[in-house]
């Protein structure tokens, strides 16, 4: 450990996750600026590099911050009406009708300024941020023109650069046909293809391109078309997959080396094994399969099986998974999901950032690592997974500076 | 109004659901020290009124201060690593060999000090507070001796002292048979009716009596033995009852006047139609469902048929409910129970305090009740409902003072 630098930042008496395992050794981190520079038995410190460093804490569980590698959460309105409707027993038939479900969310997403969008979307942020996560995935596609869909990513990159978080963007213009390409997906695709992607590449707006692959979403050769195009863009893909069937897209999204396929609750071996070839991430959203009371489980003892890495998020949205909590993620992920705590623990930082193609730079806690961590209220870490208790973050670290707590 | 006595306090423009039904024109809301003096439309304050009174909030959504009418906040060590053991394949039988399940809570609760459980159940009760919670029961039933269960009674009471909440105690020795009374579960049921019951209620330290009527628990009949004693020392009853399976304990319940009877999965028409004719409410208990992935869903419907007052809680407990988010249960009683936003509402408001025989002191946001009361950050009270995101709570007053926000 540099003992030449100062000022040095000490953590200390931790029962710490580090991304990968649990150390139930009294065990010590030190920071330097951003960056964290010691990690190790409390024992291993001299009495003189302890005193040489300022205490910013003692006792407790500590993670890396957590992260939340797939969400929707920058949307115009909200669906509160539409979800009392239902409970009512107003018909689905209805319901859409009155222009509900998805499309309602691009209405008022397409009527909503930037800096509306912003505002509400901040306030999910918050949310988040105060529950551990350091790091935010965030798609667009609720726009489905290219104002609309840029708009949402500059609303995305705006949040995070006026908050202590780290935001990554995806283009998800393939999200639902808009009203005004009816019957003609494929014209659709082309606007995509040929326009929302080269510009978000110029622009610098996205890091990555997302489709939803599935009968009421995109075809299989519908999406390989953006995923051509997103190559040609050196953007990276993702894939919402096998949710409601399987139509074969987490296979064709491994063939582009997809950064991680979400959802597949119907994925066969077939897919698990291209993607355990890919290196390609599973994304479990327990709460989009909560949220839809759906009883088909993702095929996890096959996905352990062929090692395919096994991330979690809220998939926080509007209609299918208002849940902007990740820490309930990693209690449905074990109730609905029967992962194990060390699993759900690794879903939500090791393997999050997998997903979001940062795997050396995010969801571990090493030296030479940027500072992300989180200081929790807690005897084990599994507690964190076990209980449902908003409150017991103690701090909140972002490069080095706490901010919460 | 009264316009001669101030100071009066004003929160105005408000969205208000007063326990009972939503108030969507701008509502306005006066309080003068603990009790609330008028609730109306702010058209109908005057100028002078509106000038003469503390403006204490303006816009967002107004709720009755929330009730979680089912809690065994109150329990030492906690049950992570049996969690964690379940998940990773270890057999119920070897986890019951370890001494796990509700024994090792019973033992743990033993061993603990009335302090360190008082600083346990402290940080879940904050989590509750930071919900929007102002009133929760807390049972005893981890003690299964008499001293042990004054004990966690006296520390619900002191929890109550001690912070802005107010706390409803009751005396749950009928939980589970502890060890050394295996194979004798009538002469513990003597201990709870000739020596606790009598002693609590003579320390005012319990609100209520409640028993476990299940297979696993205690019979109809020692139930019984258990509810005419709580009546001979003037103490109201409930009971959980109907979760697993049906024996009737909820008529028996009813028969006794229950306050409420709590998880009633397996209820049948007879016991619904008893718990109807006894003014008894239903406490719906949907963490407990969801964590122990029970399908078999409360007869919602007959209970809606015959009128039965439906309540909602946590069932915060560290096995089958390990859960302290009141708010989550309003989103999981409509996901999982199809409970409409509007009754689930009530179900943590006005039909919580029924089920604490306290139908006329809380749970309804009107003149001459107690300024317990919250105020969120949305739009429309069903988002409270449909969407899960802590943080939303703006102001939580208790008593007519401000204790969050
Ligand atoms: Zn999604
Ligand atoms: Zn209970």
């Amino acid at each position: 450990m540099p003992t030449t630098t100062n000022p040095l930042r000490l953590w200390t008496d931790l029962t710490l996750f580090d991304g990968v395992q649990i150390h139930t050794q009294s065990m010590a981190v030190v920071v330097e600026g951003e960056r964290i520079v010691w990690v190790g038995p409390k024992t291993e410190l001299s009495a003189s590099q302890l005193a040489s460093a300022d205490l910013m804490g003692t006792g407790g569980v500590m993670t890396p911050g957590l992260i939340d590698c797939h969400t929707h959460l920058v949307f115009g309105g909200d669906r509160a009406d539409e979800f009392a409707q239902r409970l009512e027993g107003v018909s689905y038939a209805e319901i859409a009708a009155q222009g509900g479900g998805i499309l309602s969310t691009v209405k008022a997403t397409r009527a909503a300024s930037e800096e509306e969008l912003f505002t509400s979307a901040q306030a999910r942020l918050e949310a988040l941020m105060a529950d551990g996560v350091t790091m935010v995935e965030i798609k667009s596609g609720y726009g489905l023109t290219m104002a609309d869909e840029l708009k949402m990513l500059r609303v995305a990159r705006r949040l995070g650069e006026q908050n202590p978080v780290h935001i990554r963007t995806t283009l998800l213009g393939a999200h639902a046909l808009p009203p005004e390409y009816a019957g003609q997906p494929d014209a659709y695709i082309d606007l995509i293809c040929e326009q929302m992607i080269p510009q978000a590449a110029a622009e610098g707006l996205a890091d990555a391109v997302d489709v939803f692959c599935e009968g009421i979403g995109f075809s299989v050769a519908q999406c390989e078309r953006v995923f051509q195009a997103a190559q040609r863009h050196g953007l990276a893909v993702k894939a919402h997959a096998e949710q409601l069937s399987n139509l074969g897209g987490s296979a064709l999204a491994a063939r582009y080396q997809a950064l991680s396929v979400d959802h597949i609750e119907w994925l066969d071996e077939a897919g698990v094994s291209a993607m355990a070839q890919a290196g390609t991430v599973a994304t479990l959203l327990p709460g989009a399969f909560y949220t839809l009371r759906d009883t088909q489980v993702p095929p996890i003892d096959l996905l352990r099986q062929y090692g395919v890495p096994l991330a979690l998020a809220t998939d926080g949205n509007p209609g299918s998974s208002p849940i902007f909590q990740l820490t309930l993620m990693l209690n449905m992920a074990c109730t609905l999901f029967r992962l194990t705590p060390l699993e759900a623990l690794q879903g939500v930082t090791k393997n999050a950032a997998k997903a979001l193609g940062l795997a050396e730079q995010a969801g571990v806690i090493a030296p030479g690592r940027h500072a992300d961590f989180c200081l929790w209220r807690a005897r084990n870490p599994y507690e964190l997974v076990s209980t449902v208790q908003p409150g017991r973050l103690q701090q909140r670290v972002f490069r080095g500076a706490v901010t919460h707590g």
